[in-house]
């Protein structure tokens, strides 16, 4: 018998309660079942089937001590409810990016991703080993919550176009889906950023609400099939270099775990940040192929002159944020000297290396 | 009283027992006493650091059931004997990298890294994703070992040495301490590759015994001190781009635990294998700066005339190894589709951003 189906045996049917005031012995055999609330569609390729990912790994690696029940946008609250749904303990878990809770703070912009600025890799590092994790959990512990990375995009596609982009003229009045700071920039650029769920991407580009929406890849953005509206796909994705997809966790739910399962559930999150960078990493290539080759779309570089103007203004909006209080002065701080100092060490590793290899090959 | 708290009373003293044939209410009060022999000197930064860092994260997860006793090289076995000691079961697990064992099997150097092939996030994708860990399994399989990626190093500085490499010229003769398939490769090149333990290192160059030598990166290089003997640094490190540290167990030890402690030592490799990339992504800027302000260290990027006929000759390397069996082709096989793909896909993706950023910082 293994332990799986023991714990079948023993434990359906086992309401989850709370531990505060057991004994630890008490605690170990406690029976938790957690609600995760997401932004995505329900088992969208990668984001949602990633957030199922995450449930199946707290189950396996506490032996069914902690069950979570994943629910897609919509199913059990709106896509962009679900902070405050976490925040007050309706469901103990939630998976989306922080950029969509600037409402709360503009600073929060900073824990998803910033225009011109670290790649996953690097984004990992500022967190988990250059002080990101703690200003994280400190932006977000007035709302009761405990921040993870679990997920990254990778370098996103500037996105989905009507029309070529062929200067900076091109983008004046254009509505675009794009959200974070990037959305700021695109403001100041000319044109009107728009925030909208993923789910509802498509049919507001359908129906001429938006004339352009980014989303993430190829291998995201085929599963939506913006190609069947839009004929120009543009790279690179400045706007988004290295997305940190998140889970929040309930602080009070999560300390009335033993601290066992309080260091599964949190190790879980930082396996889950890692497997959807590779499935993306993985995949996006046959998707592209497919784009191209059968959906003939046309792949296209923007433009240096557009860059150069759109890296100038993201200086401007990300210098405005960081002068809004002394926390987001603090992190800005903490995140431009991490993104100094890798840039000049990637330029001569993993850039010279990719370069160099490329140009070889 | 907290959980470990709890576990330390209860627990010490406990003997680690097989619990093979016990029922599973006995395995998952067994207490597991596990060995984690290394190949890196004990404490080694990063790389020792890293082995103590998932011992304890699998100590803090099975809240004391598994506790791991980690040894540097030499303590229990001498380096390059830990592969042997773990698959006959005197040690419970190893930390190393596959290209120390070409000796049982030239295609093992896949898993750990090849010349001009794929990066850390490339790496980490094949393994998790493209097909390489069940590869990878197959060829442990023989030896009782389960392996796991436990670490990453990223792109690898090339080395340093005692002369310039202007040309092919200067790897004529040269001894030099690189493992792997970047040996082999030198060798072609007119070089003498050497094998060495890092602990052995400096006094290997101190001494005169090899010429040059490779390690890993600025702040793993600058703590051995390769600085007080060599004057240049070379980059980019065509021979590792990102090479995959292991974690292999043994595998009727690894049986022997219940399910979720099963997947929680397999998972909390998945942890340190980011958790050591992120180290390396975070200190190697400030110990370059070191390197170069004070000890003088002369940093330069090798010529492209040697990195194309390093280039060739790793491609001819590769692909003779390939011929030697018809396993180490199919390993090939998955590894250069992957390759293929991924280098389209981030030719327009991480290469593209990174080569834009720093046209405009």
């Amino acid at each position: 018998m293994n332990r799986r189906h023991f714990i079948k045996q023993a434990g359906v049917g086992t309401l989850a309660v709370g531990s505060l005031g057991l004994s630890t012995q008490a605690q170990a055999k406690t029976r938790y079942r957690w609600k995760m609330v997401t932004t995505w569609p329900k088992n969208f390729p990668v984001l949602g089937t990633g957030a199922n990912f995450l449930a199946q790994l707290i189950n396996q690696m506490t032996g069914g001590r902690i069950r979570v029940k994943v629910y897609g946008a919509g199913e059990l609250v709106p896509a962009f409810e679900i902070f405050d749904t976490v925040s007050r303990g309706t469901a103990e878990m939630g998976h989306g990016s922080a950029y969509y809770w600037k409402g709360k703070s503009e600073a929060l912009q900073f824990f998803s991703t910033v225009p011109f600025g670290l790649t996953a890799q690097e984004m990992n590092a500022w967190l988990y080993h250059g002080g990101g994790m703690a200003l994280w959990q400190k932006a977000y512990q007035p709302f009761g919550l405990q921040p993870t990375a679990a997920g990254n995009t990778g370098v996103q596609m500037a996105g989905w176009f009507n029309k070529q982009v062929n200067n900076l003229e091109d983008l004046q009045g254009l509505k675009m889906r794009i959200p974070g700071l990037g959305g700021e920039v695109l403001k100041r650029a000319g044109g009107t950023p728009v925030n909208l769920p993923g789910g509802e991407l498509f049919t507001a580009l359908q129906s001429g609400t938006i004339d352009a929406t980014e989303w993430v890849g190829p291998y995201n953005d085929l599963a939506f099939g913006f190609h069947k509206i839009a004929q120009y796909y543009y790279y690179p994705g400045w706007h988004e270099p290295g997305t940190t997809l998140e889970c929040f966790i309930n602080q009070k739910a999560l300390n009335k775990l033993p601290k066992d399962l309080q260091s599964i559930v949190l190790n879980a999150c930082r396996v889950a940040n890692q497997q959807m960078e590779v499935e993306f990493t993985s995949l996006n290539h046959a998707a592209l192929q497919t784009l191209i080759n059968k959906h003939k779309v046309d792949v296209r570089a923007l433009p240096d002159s557009v860059l150069k103007k759109l890296y100038q203004l993201s200086n401007e909006v990300v210098a405005e944020l960081a002068n809004q209080n002394h926390f987001a002065k603090t992190i800005y701080n903490s995140y431009y000297r991490f993104r100094k100092q890798v840039i000049q060490w990637h330029q001569i590793s993993e850039q010279a290396y990719l370069n160099k290899r490329s140009q070889f090959n």
